[in-house]
């Protein structure tokens, strides 16, 4: 439902009551027994609109990348679990938060390290940033990462990374729900019992079978929350987008928008979390959208722009930056001969399952946010 | 999975690093670009185990009731919005919930008076405790509401109470997913345009058309997330309690244990919400388990107690408590010769769709926590 | 889609090649090698509207009664394994069809009879017309049979039937989709091991668990694609369509209109067939409709008609009688004090589900066929 | 479940009536108000097994590849709908099947020609044999058609083909649902009000935004019971048959075994008809099992042999054979040093929903059938 209704506190339907003596000595015996009246606080937990607790953020490769691979000589994996910076939304210190209640960080990992496997309720997936020779292996399966492919170790998976002994360096951006997990009160760990794991399948055999465009294994039975395919390859994803440029592909709001999804029932590829990829075509400009549900972008090629909540954001490669829930976004390619490309991950399976989604085009101004300062 | 691994933070696998002078160093230039170390806040936000926010809390409606009865005098619906003392777990003041991500009110009406009607992107339910005469208008039906009648306002629906000029002076549990709604950033509000409804329909054609056992009128359509059905008679449910209770349908952990459910999917009765009603039988005890997920009870008849997460509190009707996610809990009937019954809502279906449920039964003890204190 | 285009087999785009010698002798060639050419029987296998094999008939009780009462003297249970006296479309001799591939029989059982068990691929219905005492046992749940109570026996499931021995003459019609399970080439037959099966369960415990209005029990798992609920009693129908009637419940085309439903699921009761109950409220007529699917109707209650294809039919209580498919059909109470109730079960789980579902209104003449003759 | 049982008609639970005098007056008396004693056809119609009305057969290329190029001087696509010569399954020239209720034929087009657009009820699916140049519009989505590839005209989608002036000679294997349509009295059919349909999307849109592996146009919606995926490109389902032959992809019964998927559920590409791709590597001989659900073969690459139901057929490229239900079969590629093809297509998905699905491995002499004559 579009928000065009009256929005004063001070209307018949809103609480409106003006607090005297009589009221704050209830109140205090209202509290004796760990309970309140609801009007002192209906205004603020029944908010017009949906409220985002983040604010927009962008995280400069140049300023992350330093700090990311310094941490290669500071701690090990051993010691670390898992060499992660994590990106922190100026208003979500209090759970380590990126934006809404996803989590994000950069691993780094050096040729011949390895991560300790581990499992818990949290989702994860990575989009690989730099580097050569890294793995993942997911209960036995293991997947090879190359640059800007993206990855899956879902909820309950066991998983452990690590980089070939011939690797170079490698980072990534893990993406998780670990701040969800936690305001569910749901989330658990368990290291594995052997510390590593071994791959017990041919590697890269979860794309191999389930990598074809429309066409599964005929016999397999597949009862997961999430996608078998474990591992999307750049080069595809960079070819889908094409392909779809070509072949009315586009929207409104977010260029060529492809999503990723889970083959074996098309829906989001994790229970929890979805992904997409999209490319802004040569001196694109979109047009202003919100929604509820929270996104975190990183710039996969090219260079631009997004408007934000009336504020400008400039991205270059490797740039992470969120949009929050119900916030208005714009995306902008600055190049009038080069296509620019985003990889996003979203909370849009929790919203979509709970009835949560809800969405707005910006119809002033030619659906453009006028930049403020 | 069962919790049975090794749980100390000093194994290889979790976060080990020993803070020095380089490393607070480190820190301080990570927090300069809002990023943050995560082996300094890994073991924090990876638990071993689902850790609960909120405590097992009892209210007791010789407490509350004349509070309640209280607000009657204090406040009018038209100031207030609605006239409700909210039960405020005592972790969980910084969200008003009473457990979990779930909001739990007495709300009071004297007869004649009416709310006024709203819509929002919360779910919203109540449990009958005293009156008569009181009714619900959920988008243009009209339900009417008698002692222990189970009812709902869905997300995204109009809605308003009253109470009959004949009636008597009615109080009923609200419960809502208030807190969760905020968490994901998504609740919103709007106050009717007529500040009032009027009903359009016969009154309870929603229990006259979707509350008959098995039956569904054949050519309906409903492409919304919870039930047609918005009133679930409680004279109704304690005869299905009883036939269960002499055909099997007895449970370990929750004695006779029947689910509100939508009969139009067979699923919970709300996007967000589930529902039940239990029954202990004379003298039984039921043995211990825990599980993700909150649940907040209401004793409809009967006397007994529950051990939650090994304290004892003994209960009376329409006393209220609350079970958070994976604390252990069984019930006793403190009869031998009359049976005790339990309404309770709880956030089950966030959970499930979710893929975060994991339940586990009290193995030790014959399955009985022993009480401490 | 509405059938208004031109349906002339004359036109482009339908075969319209005249034979000669040289076609006449390479029709030969091909079916040598058991070939043959398309445009010789297109136009019979591509009909332009749907074709139904059946034809509208009436089974009136009159009839029917003394002779299914006759097989008990002719017969017994043991040779013949059910004594059934079987509807036969005088269209379907050939596939024993009462409409579509439909079956329906008229069982007759005496006190202290049984049936052996057995199962099959097949699903089956019961509608219980006269006696007391019957009995089926479904894999160990004995379900007791009033009369005027639907039951179900479904696809897989052992079930055997019986007349207690203080019961009384006993005859119910059988439905079954024996006939799709052979043109699907599926069905298969097997006798219980122990010829009869001991019921396992308390008496009616699939009614007392199921059978509560918006209650399902709370931990029970089902993975059937039918129905737990296998007795729906007629009081509750009853009940349900009167209730219906004063709440909106009513339909252009079939009075007020109940689907029997699956409550795990609010889908159809059994994989293959479904059923419904109507009242025709006194006086009303109908509008007519037509739509894919076959239907056989059991009066239950009052006196009335219905002209099907144009052709009248007169009915009384527990007269059968058919709509084919495509077939235009309208219903109408005779009596203006009395309501008239109808029982019926079709085959519209398989027609939905293979995206065949076609429907349309009766548009000329107010909505009512000029009967024939 | 295996039958293993007892499947002598003598035995108690089966028909075993003798007939005698008063029994054949009886009968008479049933037959003359369209009635019958279910004791006298109880056998036939539940038969133990699935019992299939099709039986094994081969159509070799080499036979009907001259009289379907012959059709393109006898008729024009003009006056006989389309040029199709339709194979016929010895036991079913009544409904004209090529097995169970699938209709097959070959159809040929000269560069240049199209057909007229229609639509119907029945599904069809096309598997290109010879020619270039050839496409099919769907709905106004033009496909271009190479050898090899799959491609869908589902139920009730307007669709024509035709050759480019530029093109070859053309043939391709139509598989359609059109038995089972009029056996479940549904089918219809329209002619194009234009006669022809013009493509109004880019060429390929199909394949160019849904043929890409696991990625979907992120807001796309998508309400119809079939695969928006309309081509399958033969380069593409070879590649992934290599693909998962290297990565455990191989079945007991059916080599590597890929089943083509709506990439917007998972499930078959059409409501009544499924397909898949499978390849026997060099030397694999299959082990047999039969399965409720009819199967038309046609041999893309090599050459090998199958036997079914004890009989051995070999085969060569392009060779259509089937297996009906219930059939043993197993496969067998005749070389050492290369793979052979096969592509299939069935009515799986007919069977499933309808809870028909059943399957048995061969159990003796080593999973093998032993060859009659």
């Amino acid at each position: 439902m579009t928000i065009t209704h009256d929005t004063r506190d001070d209307q018949a339907g809103r609480a409106r009551v003006r607090d005297d003596d009589t009221l704050r000595r209830y109140y205090d015996e209202l509290a004796a027994v760990e309970t309140g009246a609801l009007w002192t606080v209906a205004n603020d937990i029944e908010p017009w609109e949906p409220h985002a607790l983040s604010i927009p953020t962008i995280w400069r490769w140049k300023d992350i990348r330093p700090l990311a691979l310094r941490s290669l000589d500071l701690v090990t994996p051993e010691q670390s679990g898992r060499r992660v910076v994590f990106l922190r939304n100026p208003k979500r210190h209090d759970v380590s938060a990126v934006c809404g209640l996803l989590f994000s960080g950069i691993q780094a990992m050096r040729p011949g390290e390895r991560t300790s496997a581990h499992r818990h309720a949290a989702s994860a997936l990575r989009f690989i940033m730099e580097g050569a020779g890294a793995y993942t292996i997911v209960d036995g399966h293991r997947v090879n990462l190359s640059a800007r492919d993206f990855v899956l170790t879902p909820n309950g998976t066991w998983h452990d990374h690590g980089v070939d002994e011939d690797g170079e360096t490698s980072l990534w951006q893990d993406g998780l729900d670990i701040p969800l997990t936690n305001a569910l009160e749901a989330n658990d760990y368990e290291v594995h019992p052997d510390i590593y794991q071994t791959a017990s399948k041919p590697v890269d055999d979860s794309p191999d079978l389930f990598g074809s465009p429309g066409l599964f294994p005929a016999t397999h039975r597949w009862d997961r929350p999430y996608s078998p395919l474990f591992r999307y390859r750049w080069d595809q994803t960079y070819e889908a987008l094409n392909k779809a440029a070509e072949s009315g592909g586009e929207t409104t709001h977010d260029g060529v928008y492809m999503r990723f999804c889970n083959p074996y029932s098309g829906g989001h590829v994790m229970s929890t979390m979805g992904a997409s990829a999209q490319m802004l075509r040569p001196g694109e400009l979109t047009s202003a959208h919100r929604h509820t549900g929270n996104v975190v972008y990183q710039v996969v090629k090219g260079a631009g722009h997004s408007v934000i909540a009336g504020a400008r954001f400039d991205w270059e490669e490797k740039d992470i930056f969120c949009v929050p829930s119900w916030a208005w976004h714009e995306h902008g390619n600055a190049s009038d001969t080069e296509d620019a490309c985003l990889f996003s991950f979203n909370d849009f399976p929790v919203i979509e399952k709970l009835s949560f989604w809800q969405e707005q085009a910006y119809a002033e101004n030619g659906g453009h946010q006028v930049v403020e300062s």
